[in-house]
């Protein structure tokens, strides 16, 4: 007997009858607003090629990290996912793959993650019987032949889900090809890139020596000497901005900050590039290029986003077999009171600069976050992040930084993801958290009820559209 | 058309109906009792002089940092709100601030600040429509009004608030005239002063110098030799005593105590003296002089308060502008277990030794102050501070300690405030939320109703007046 | 007049009806499981000789520094309530300690220990009217008259109580007599050891030496040497083994693991033997012990529990007077995600390696602990432990890491407790917590009915029992 999948039309809210009427009064309002996505990992060439994607398995469950780590903690291996290693994809039936993930989908249960695969099994894809082993055929096949049609077709979905603009992030070292193609089409669909340039700052990442290349040969400068290498960063941010883009983003294990003389950075830039640097050196130097960053920011008005605390690849022989991003990041203590200071001390006064604030340490929230932003112009906070963009860490988040940073320190929410197909799912979940905790103020007499209802719309799509400038003209658009 | 303003009167009660009538009924029982505020920031020359204010933005604008550090957050200029810099107060129009002000009022939606205002609009000027932009020269003339007449003044207020006992808050280098014209009006206003020898233990406060002069000219004592140094501590701790002080407050950067030999403390601090002192002889100079201090409070009976964790004037360019105390103090992670070890390994026997601990760290509640305040008999938990003065703060602050240290090793409510108009707000909020939380309790079956009661009247009167020692004889007094 | 006392059937339940009725329909299929205690303090000689216990005093107060740690903390001195001290147990009449213990009663108001005491008092003793001074000595007698019966003796209780497995915990120098003595008696209840080599680990510990004598002793090996030492803990593994156990416990001060040649050990080893080591050394030596335990581990296939974060004996004029164990350790904060990578190196990707996770600092859940239990096999987390077993402890605790580590990553309820009439509440408190957890999930549509049942099951029953191999064949046994 399989089991019925259903999206209950009051999920999250909470069961006070008179708070989850509030609840669903508010979210009434703002459910079906178009979605602002102003961070997140999917792949341009999906809009800009339009191809179809071909299976459950390689769309939904190879390239969900929340899927698989949780598989892998379990015991279940990567090969039996269908997860690409360094050797590349393996010969895993992506058939067989699914079911496996079938057949174990009660380890979800109580994670977003189940949420949002409800979510993109029903409404997407329009099952009413739940996955599990018995259904995992049917999903399988059922999901490929959607996929087969245009109605799935990565435009048709975009339109579909009510996207109004996407972001997605590209290195220093990319070239921006299938976000040129996206804006020579003619689609009318708002996607943009993200300036992230990690890859030419962390001279500890495995493949700063490419990326320091093909950052030389895309900017024609001599990116190892440190006036070239800031001028290559200034091109390179014009091109991202001439594609749309409206923001950097900075993804440091730290949050530490910098405010070296020119000599001193030109100095520690020598020692960077010659390779005679320590591990003190490159966390210093990733440090002033914060800073730096900040600079020119300034000048080109691009909102910086740092997403500091996490420390990548913890797994060695996961690293070594199958490479970055398998779900074997972890989160660090972060301090940011101190980190932010050197930065502060030279641009906080700045009414150009914009920084948005994420952390993966709950503890700095009413600590360090939201006292920050709830002081300085320059600094707002990002939705909760990564293992936190989840109905507790929402909860979470807004009443451990609404007292002291206010609604409109907030920068709305980000979906973050490279799940192409949750984003409405995920969206969902932050409108329907952001309205109960609206409606537990109001059932508190803490907010009146039209208080309430102007901040549910802030929150889905005033503060966001403001935080990433989006209705601004960028300077080099 | 202008927005009602009314206090509900379940205003943060839990929204379940069961829970709600019990906290309702609790509260019921001890909503009017006269209020305790043992330590605070007012000015005793309002008490001493009896003048009246004059108008809402200097008596509720400009000195209440948790409105202008929020403005301030979102751009607004310190001197748009006729904020004093170190110039002196700018020539800003006061009316024109408090328009400013009332253009903003949404900012603080969510947070305590929106709770207090409403309570000291509501309750103590009689307003019925809210704080808008449409409303604000009607509310800056009424305010203008009321003021001027003989039931607004200082001591008439006080009256009607029903204090019972008030706490200001003055240094080591003060005069006490105030606190002296107080006791010798006949008044029978219960205000007294604590002992806050901060300024001249400091060396790193720009001020020490000047400080340490005033020191010596008060006591008389050569305050540049460690005996003599200590000598004028105990004749100013003497001084305060005589002015009601039941208490000394102290706050450093961290909670670092230390456990010097008398020789070891004499060289350090000759250095202090001398001025050839690094960061770490400050910071340990500090440490030995909370032990000092813990020493003095034996033989004299002083309740000590420490108050740790606030990484001060964290704006450089705000601090060069403007001075201390202008919303740009940030909350630090501090460590208690080890950093009082050397003071407990001393005193932490002593049945004489009272010590409150205060925290900007949340993290700390569960894992270091609840379980030292429920074990050692020298210690109680202050209430939750500053930043986390809240509801969600004292939400977490229950939730967070109650299990371990239980209710009888907190110390009740602590306003610390400036805002004089917001005491009877800020006590309100306390009154309800404990009502909360132990009808939360109640309701749950973790407590009986008769339970709940007897700790209602302790968290409102009977924790506070014993852990400050208020009905206790000072020895000086 | 006398409380009555009660244990009402709702009580934990949230106080929402909706969700209430679901709670409690989840927790009827459950509260009468039998109860599996896999980690714990309880003295197995009381198993063996099946002797009666003689008074309210020696049994349910001396025990517990829950208790008297909170009485301590109020000022009562320990002789004053029979607390044994490094002179013996002190002169302290028994009866005048529990009417101490019973004037105080209202310390423990919104404690965990409230929530025990009170379902011993009712459930085991069968009292119906409360703890107080004006009863303290009818407590007293018919606590006396029920011990000296028959169906008060450890094993009558231990059948009442409907325990499926108790594990105690030995040390590595301690012999195991008592649990021979159970092996042979015939008695089919199943009473088992667990490892805690702490004591021939920790170089800091001041029985360090004769517990490596009696270590030697037992084991016929040179213990002095690094590979005599190592074959030692291999051979009181296998006596630990043969005695039933099926994990170890390793008490750290920090979660430290290293990963040292064999050489850089035998060096390290050689200094802490030769008694020349640093703190540092120590610390090192305990490191580096967590990597050979979990070597041994893979070998034998006993799980680990790691038990980190603890300042022991943090009160130094007590710990003079009265030794380890009296209520005055004190939670530190503590690192994971670093501290274990060294192990985590070398044995991360074992299929044979199960370590159990502990921690005292509570943001560690959400930052450190789920995501590491979230991808790592071999890690699960166990539950709150300490001063976090209690109602709002266990409520973070699910909050906090379900969403990242799921549910099939925790190992159900540990009472880790000496206080053996308290197991029942206990697990009890437990299962009533995780049912009104579940019943919220259930009520905000997060999880289905189903789903929760199962899942109700599987953390009183089939997490714990998979999480410390009860079920399976042990290697030794």
């Amino acid at each position: 007997m399989t089991r019925r999948l259903e999206l209950h039309p009051d999920r999250l809210f909470p069961a006070d009858p008179t708070t989850r009427s509030i609840a669903r009064a508010l979210y009434a309002e703002i459910a079906r607003l178009p979605i602002v996505s102003p961070h997140g990992h999917t792949d341009a060439r999906w809009f800009a090629d339009n191809m179809p994607w071909t299976d459950a398995t390689s769309l939904l469950l190879a390239p969900d990290h929340y899927i698989f780590r949780m598989l892998h903690s379990q015991g279940i291996a990567l090969e039996a996912l269908a997860i690409p290693s360094r050797q590349g994809v393996p010969a895993t039936d992506p058939r067989a793959a699914w079911r496996v993930f079938a057949e174990h989908i009660h380890l979800f249960r109580g994670t977003p993650s189940q949420l949002w695969l409800d979510h993109v099994f029903a409404d997407v894809f329009g099952f009413d019987i739940a996955l599990e082993a018995a259904t995992a055929d049917l999903y399988y096949d059922r999901i490929a032949e959607l996929l087969a049609t245009d109605a799935f077709r990565p435009r048709a979905l975009f339109d579909r889900f009510q996207i109004d603009f996407l972001a997605t992030t590209e290195g220093a070292q990319d070239d921006l090809s299938a976000h040129h193609r996206i804006q020579q089409s003619g689609w009318p669909g708002r996607v943009v890139t993200t300036y992230r340039p990690d890859g030419v700052i962390d001279v500890e990442h495995e493949a700063f020596k490419p990326a320091m290349a093909r950052f030389a040969e895309l900017t024609g400068e001599d990116v190892y000497d440190w006036p070239g290498y800031l001028a290559a960063h200034r091109k390179r941010r014009a091109d991202f901005r001439a594609a749309g883009a409206t923001a950097t983003d900075h993804g440091h294990p730290t949050a530490a900050t910098a405010n070296l003389t020119p000599a001193e950075s030109e100095a520690l830039f020598a020692k960077i590039t010659r390779g005679d640097w320590t591990p003190a050196d490159a966390e210093l130097f990733r440090a002033q290029m914060l800073t730096e960053m900040a600079a020119m920011s300034i000048e080109d008005g691009m909102v910086m986003q740092l997403h500091p605390g996490s420390f990548r690849n913890h797994n060695a022989a996961l690293f070594a077999s199958h490479g970055r991003d398998k779900g074997a990041d972890m989160p660090m203590r972060v301090d940011y009171v101190a980190a932010l200071k050197p930065l502060l001390d030279r641009f906080g006064s700045s009414t150009d600069l914009s920084i948005i604030l994420f952390t993966l340490d709950e503890s700095t929230y009413s600590r360090e976050l939201a006292p920050l932003a709830g002081h300085y112009p320059c600094l707002t906070l990002g939705p909760p992040w990564w293992f936190h963009d989840s109905p507790e860490g929402m909860r979470r988040f807004r009443e451990m930084t609404t007292e002291t940073a206010g609604f409109y320190n907030t920068a709305g929410f980000n979906d973050d993801t490279r799940a192409f197909l949750s984003i409405p799912a995920r969206h969902d979940v932050a409108r329907r958290m952001d309205c109960g905790f609206l409606a537990q103020l109001v059932a508190e007499h803490r907010l009146a009820d039209w208080e309430a209802l102007d901040l549910a719309h802030e929150l889905t799509s005033g503060l966001v559209r403001r935080a990433y400038r989006l209705d601004q003209p960028t300077s080099g658009a």
